[in-house]
């Protein structure tokens, strides 16, 4: 989607940017890692205090019996399906159809495990109750992403979240979360992650979005699951000999920022009430429920790759690297706010939108 | 099978070990990164420069049209087996009864691909072309891994080699090389690496076995072989957003060590000799053709721990961390030369070798 142009290259070459923790290049790791005790022992195919403790600590967190580190999302996510589905000897899942698992994974779900996927609802709107009610009846196991970041990082009311977590407990089927953003939805539901996650059978956090890692995934649920989930894990060639790079960065990152989501989801709010403030500008959501939103713009793609550059060479403040068609096929581009938005001066920010108000308003 | 007891805390506890390249600790990434450029920008779900000039230097190396960087060799190798398998449109694939995909990834081959498998010749000796002459006409790709590791690194020799991959050409049946210790037989054949793979369709090398880097794996073919791979890495969830750790440290240790092979390969030849000196012990090979080999003993394991126990704490040289039962069901350990054992003094190294003679014969 990001095309190498005068927008990305404008982008690139900014000083700071909106969104984001900075840029992800080699001194993320280099900050963490110049601290270590270079005696440390390595984790082995899984085991070690290294790669144990964060994995203790994490089940902690969510409030699950156990957890396990993955490399990726992708794959602790597709072992937590096919693992539901074992289970209730079903192979129908279902979730969004904006869904990672659909359209991010070159189908890795139905080439590896042959499931069979039952689509929830509509592109453009959360799961309701009312989707799950009216599932097949041989759907083993519904998959939630908390917050729907295709849609903007949106969310269903926390009435809604537990009546459909009753409803698949009443009615035997599992729930899986995708929790890749969970700490940033923490703010808006006034819950902990623990809380979250005891609506669920298994939860999926990423270890790089909100925090800003490097890369991996933390996988939770009950002693028995997580033991299985293990066995997928050394299966897809995900329990490397070694994955301390990415543990020791998400170690440090999770306890340097998953306290500041509150920020981060304010600051969303903030900057979200300034985008609307433009013409042809709507944010989705119009008032953001995480650390996310979408900005969808009312103009073609020459106009406001000109805009924006224009903008971005003027302030040396980052707006986007890219513009690209939304869900609903308007233009326009993501932002998840970290925290870079905190370090940029009010009349900077100020500045930035009174250009862009300018420039909208002149289309 | 390393279980913590006196043997394996009075290696951990030495100053140098006969194998290896040290420690598996922090510091062998805090090494690399140091002297790395913080700005460097990280690769993005596998694309970036970091990524793709390591890629297209070790395609080089293999003498291949490309390459890609994988997270593991298990991920990687068994998504050249399925490419193969689905290009001839035969689910059959060949290796070695002690194959690293029949006895070390929990049947992830057949779980997730269902391919059946046909094991070539015996568990102790290498495969010859007889064992090809005689399989199954259906078999749409043989495996060789070369050395054998589980067998202390045994090789066919090159004419051998030679005849097998001429075999499987004639007969349209794709050849792909488990090389994860590629680097390390070239000293013995007399080959560059790309002259190796020149007989192979495909080909696997390990980033942290021979070189000593944390993790990682490069996976070599044609352009459009490698290009299928990486839609199946998607798929495993082995595209991962960042795999630059891993990489800088296996470029690192790569351009340290690739060269240093025919050092570990003949300091491998004088190690055996020296264990080949002492009664109830034999190598395995008694000649070593790479920088491997296994010592097979005769003796109970509490005699082995005792007398090996005792020799590490007199010595502060470490020997092993385990014994346990090989191939052949005598008692063992492995041995992969590197780097220590060009750095232990010869009367040192003397030492350890006379105090292991008198124990043995004294048994």
């Amino acid at each position: 989607m990001v095309t190498t142009n005068a927008l990305s290259e404008a982008f690139q070459a900014t000083s700071i940017q909106l969104a984001g923790h900075g840029k992800r290049n080699i001194g993320v790791l280099k900050d963490v890692v110049e601290s270590l005790d270079s005696e440390t022992l390595s984790d082995i195919y899984g085991n070690g205090e290294i790669i144990e403790q964060f994995q203790v600590k994490m089940a902690a967190y969510l409030g699950k019996e156990s957890a396990v580190f993955f490399p990726s999302g992708t794959m602790a996510q597709q072992i937590a399906l096919r693992l539901w589905a074992d289970k209730k000897k079903q192979k129908k899942v279902a979730y969004h159809p904006l869904c990672h698992l659909e359209i991010h994974e070159a189908d890795g779900l139905k080439e590896l495990h042959h499931l069979d996927v039952h689509l929830l609802g509509e592109e453009n709107r959360v799961v309701t109750i009312h989707d799950l009610e009216s599932m097949p009846t041989d759907v083993a196991v519904v998959l939630l992403e908390l917050p729907q970041r295709e849609i903007g990082g949106q969310l269903p009311e926390w009435e809604e979240l537990v009546r459909m977590s009753s409803y698949c407990r009443t009615n035997g089927i599992y729930l899986h979360l995708d929790g890749a953003r969970l700490y940033e939805i923490l703010p808006y539901y006034g819950k902990t992650a623990a809380e979250v996650c005891e609506l669920f059978d298994s939860a999926y956090i990423s270890m790089y979005k909100g925090i800003g890692g490097i890369a991996g995934a933390i996988l939770a649920g009950s002693d028995n699951f997580i033991q299985e989930a293990k066995v997928w894990k050394q299966r897809y060639g995900g329990n490397l000999i070694s994955l301390y790079p990415y543990i020791v960065t998400a170690n440090a990152y999770f306890d340097e920022r998953h306290d500041k989501m509150p920020e981060y989801y304010e600051n969303a709010k903030k900057l979200a009430q300034l985008f609307n403030t433009c013409a042809h500008i709507q944010t989705v959501p119009e008032t953001p429920v995480s650390n996310m939103f979408h900005v969808h713009i009312d103009a073609s793609k020459e106009e406001l790759e000109r805009i924006f550059t224009t903008v971005m060479k003027t302030t040396d403040i980052g707006i986007t690297s890219y513009v690209k068609e939304m869900s609903d096929e308007t233009l326009g581009f993501e932002l998840s706010l970290g925290d870079q938005l905190g370090q940029i001066p009010e009349t900077e920010l100020e500045n930035v939108f009174s250009l862009l108000r300018n420039a909208m308003n002149n289309l």
